[in-house]
């Protein structure tokens, strides 16, 4: 709240499960198709419920914009394709990723690390970093991308990858060869932490 | 359009499939449990369908009220319930059945019935006043109420019966006995035209 406050916000709603969901929820908002690959394969229900409360958020704060960060690039997709589908009055923000010195994405799961896991996280941005070369060196092979990365990841073997996808940046379908706006993600635990990441490489503008 | 403007209505809003629709729709608004019973077993996914378009609408009209008759009571309470939980800012106002001088609910769909099958339709709203007539009498046994119910509109045999339902008004839950306000309900085929009708008898207030 004091932090707010030195940052000149008006006004803070920040409601308890209680006020949310006074009574048994029955009602639930689903993203077909976005909601299912990456994460959602991991998650099963989550984006059921991020989609339900964001619904609710919006409707009861009567939002002009809503901000969201890239690190969680799903919830973006998600949250994007459900305001456009029930014409939600309001602009989604996306706001780029803050990343450490050694490139590791900034979240509040990070502290849960050990000192070696958090020196060995780095790996991931490492892996992306690798997807975005290769890409600009003209690869265009999903499949070859992919498993070049998992050769850094391999680096560090107490990481368990849980995905390693390269997909369409507003479907997340999968592609055969990259092409457009993609997205490069990878999730994964480190002990008991787990970790996400992604970057956006539009290949329309290089 | 003639009509709207005789009764002094200020705006219009009729979109058609491709305005609400003009992508492919991924996001679905669903109400458990009060979708399930009545109607829901014999239209699958049409509840679906209705919250997901009303919460469009009443997205992009920005409206303080709408309103729905009595006669499609599940839609009702699929709306009200949806309404609550997703905490959408309008009133949900309930307008009476308004029948023909037999008791026939007034329904586009009457137009489709042949001299005889409309005629014969008035049984439905006989055998709704049959299970108010019970309840008044203190018959609180919902299988008797039903049985008798069935009797009624077994007199005329084209009537394929589709359910009789007596459930809470509310979470249309199944109930054993009468108690609360209770929503009786019935749906069948004349020939093909599919008919419905209720009435909701409180019996807290007798």
């Amino acid at each position: 709240m004091a932090l707010c406050a030195q940052h000149g916000v008006g006004a803070v709603f920040a409601p308890g499960p209680r006020e949310m969901y006074p009574r048994e929820n029955l009602t639930w908002v689903t993203v077909e198709k976005v909601s299912e690959p990456l994460c959602g394969r991991f998650r099963p229900g989550h984006f059921r419920g991020v989609a339900t409360v964001c619904t609710k958020l919006f409707t009861i704060v009567g939002a002009d914009a809503a901000f969201f960060g890239q690190k969680d690039a799903q919830q973006v997709a998600v949250i994007q394709r459900m305001a456009a589908d029930l014409n939600l009055p309001l602009e989604i923000v996306v706001c780029p990723t803050v990343r450490e010195p050694d490139g590791l994405a900034v979240s509040s799961r990070n502290q849960y690390l050990s000192p070696q896991e958090r020196k060995e996280a780095s790996v991931i941005y490492r892996s992306l970093q690798k997807a975005a070369e290769l890409i600009r060196g003209g690869e265009t092979a999903v499949a070859r991308i992919a498993e070049q990365m998992r050769e850094i990841l391999g680096q560090v073997p107490a990481l368990q990858v849980e995905y390693v996808s390269i997909v369409d940046a507003a479907s997340l379908e999968d592609l055969p060869r990259v092409r457009g706006k993609v997205l490069i993600a990878v999730a994964g635990r480190l002990g008991s932490t787990r970790l996400i990441d992604n970057i956006v490489v539009d290949t329309t503008t290089k």
